[in-house]
């Protein structure tokens, strides 16, 4: 067997064996294979697509070229996943809100290169917090505290690692079951028994529509399910930010009101649909209904805020940061963006927001750049929001050297204002699980 | 600009502007530019086409990445070129043949990677010849006798050099856009006027279907056209070797048996097609009927012959070859094959012959493996022939340390004997013009 071979089966459109599929993922992570082979049969991928039963079996294979997670927990372990976005702080919030309600949550994350950092960037903002922890300690907290966030280990799905670099620079980043399988690889040596995916779409997220966005969910499912993982998707929005708050610093300040009972609105609301559904497969609830209860009680009782301490705590960082935020790293200027228009605000180009986020120095372009942590924004409205000229609509939080003019003109140009009455967007669009996908309606 | 956007812009199935598709040929010319993106792209170009305007385009543009040919020759020049097959012997006898009716044909050919070396392997079976000559005095032979048959500059087209050996690589020779201009970008640059191209297709061709050959002959004529060439295109059997002599030595013996006279059939009837449209491409003859006359007078008045010799000289070759063959050189053993079954043969995997040649060491399998310029083999039947057992149907030529016994498994199993009658294969199917496809029926 060799590349070409299997280059030529997926070029002709067929499907590749499983002998094949596993040929291909060693290949990725074998540094002596050929980087013009492999974007060849990226681009056949791209073009031709791959089944189902391909799909499932390359992300188990990428899995297997590289350290696998066996977690030995008593019961049912849970991992969550967003496809990404413009903040969106729900791991934060989630991880610890789950386990105060008895979940067992166990969750690798990536650095960001984007417009904030990962969730991973965004914890080193606490004071003394620890993400690179060694397995068996990782393990232990979990076992302990219920709840760990870690940084990826080194070795994790090496396979991925070559075929998101080739992909970036082949124009081949855009295929369902690349993405799938990319994603689902990490998911899958993550180790958890369960997984919650939230799927994104709309002008901040790389799946523009709903329906590329149920399509991509499918997949995943797929991939877990074949794989003897519980998975469960949801497709919710991101038209605009999901929390206002944009930033690394900014973002845990807006978990730990969140955890506090501060923080409301879509934020909230998705945190304690896909909480629900982690409950659910943990087997800690029977339905939605009794899972947001104990959600909601977790967050009034204080319980939340808690377990998100004893977290920190467990990982080095300082915990007086959830009584006191003013401890979180701050930026020594602001600017506040208004509006410039009478009207509504009908759309927000949410990448632009991201990208005024970039500009600050809240976000990477490149893998070896410096983030400044205190650095970001806070949306003041959202998309149905009246407005009149003059309204703050944003607040730009920055340290100097940064060019707060060229980001307001990314926030006022990102965010479109008529004169017609609106509707807020619908917040979760859909429900994708092994037994179907459900739309919901209004 | 780079080579990201022209990806994407293929990988959506668009059309590559002029600034693309130079952009493309400057980088596959460039050592620097990245193989994974070409690989991707050629992906893309075989998944998703090429328009005739992109091919002609990328030919050109291919071209002028090397050197390019200006013959400044009075008159008409014009090249030949087959897409190849086993026993083809045609440019050795058609190249003096054509000059000796008033023909001005400057022939630039590469060296085999097959079953038997490519034509300037062949020239080089005669002592004494070169066929690395400088270009002034390669345009002055053609000048002084008419014609001149040298090899490819080292730096002819060095875009294609490096697209050649990436598509090898990566499955993605299969794609006529990439194979049409692979082929007549170095037609361009070879200089001439017109163009006669001899497109193959059967068991022993790139191309296994006419419909096939015929798709690919039209995007080379439309590419010479677009380019000011004038160019025709005839398609041709490859079904059973062209003529009975496979090997390079045997070849150049073929070559002068027919400008002697004494070769007849395919080889010859082929040779006299695409010569009359040399002559008639060259303004030398106004119809097939009054190009023939010319070329069987020079064939029956020896001119021809003594053309090759002129030729030969010129070339520094040693011209008494063409009056006694016996001193090209001789393999030292000959095994005869004969047929194990009586009937009538249907069909010959003409590629299987050629796989006995190269094994008698006529072809190479790497770019440095020494040729035996002597080694090859005669058929002696061709299909529609009847065989009894026991008839010879081809004789091997080899020297010690080949091995003729599996040379004859191939050749036995390459010739497919049956009891039914058959008729021989036709042998022209096809003319391809600019003012379109002319199909010859019986």
């Amino acid at each position: 067997m060799d590349l070409i071979d299997i280059i030529e089966t997926k070029k002709q459109g067929g499907e590749l064996s499983k002998e094949q599929i596993r040929y291909f993922a060693m290949a990725a992570a074998d540094e002596n294979s050929l980087d013009y082979q492999l974007s060849a049969l990226l681009m056949a991928i791209r073009l031709k697509g791959m089944t189902a039963r391909e799909t499932a079996m390359l992300s188990l294979e990428m899995a297997n070229t590289g350290d696998v997670l066996v977690p030995n927990i008593d019961g049912i372990t849970v991992d969550k996943h967003s496809t990404g976005g413009v903040g969106d702080t729900t791991s934060l919030a989630l991880v610890p809100l789950v386990a105060s309600c008895g979940g067992k949550v166990i969750k690798m994350s990536g650095r960001g290169l984007g417009h904030t950092g990962g969730t991973i960037d965004k914890l080193e903002a606490i004071p003394g917090m620890k993400v690179e922890i060694p397995e068996d300690i990782f393990i232990n907290i979990v076992k302990e505290i219920g709840c760990c966030i870690v940084g990826q280990s080194k070795n994790l799905v090496p396979a991925d690692k070559r075929l998101y670099a080739l992909r970036d620079v082949t124009a081949t980043v855009d295929s369902v079951p690349l993405i799938a399988s990319s994603i689902m690889s990490k998911k899958l040596a993550g180790g958890a028994d369960a997984i919650v995916l939230d799927v994104k779409f709309g002008s901040g997220a790389l799946m523009k529509t709903v329906d590329e966005s149920i399509e991509l969910a499918k997949a995943m499912v797929d991939i877990g399910i074949k794989n003897g993982r519980e998975t469960v998707a949801f497709i919710t929005s991101m038209q605009e930010p999901l929390g206002s708050h944009v930033g690394n610093a900014l973002e845990v300040k807006d978990a730990i009101d969140l955890l506090s009972g501060r923080t409301k609105g879509p934020l909230l609301e998705v945190s304690l649909i896909l909480g629900e559904q982690m409950l659910i497969l943990s087997k800690l609830a029977d339905d939605e209904n009794t899972a947001r209860q104990m959600l909601l009680y977790a967050l009034s009782s204080g319980r939340g805020l808690d377990k998100f301490k004893q977290m920190i705590r467990a990982q080095g960082g300082d915990d007086s940061v959830c009584d006191d935020v003013s401890l979180l790293p701050k930026a020594k200027l602001t600017h506040v963006v208004k509006a410039n228009k009478n009207g509504y605000i009908h759309t927000v180009d949410t990448q632009r927001i991201g990208e005024a986020s970039r500009m600050l120095g809240a976000g990477r372009r490149s893998k070896d750049d410096e983030l400044d942590l205190a650095a970001g924004l806070i949306m003041h409205r959202r998309i149905g929001d009246k407005v009149n000229i003059g309204d703050s609509i944003c607040t730009l939080y920055y340290n100097p050297g940064k060019d707060p003019v060229s980001a307001e003109e990314y926030i006022l140009s990102a965010v479109n204002i008529d004169s017609e009455e609106v509707k807020a967007p619908r917040l979760v669009y859909a429900k994708i699980t092994k037994r179907g996908t459900h739309i919901y309606e209004d």
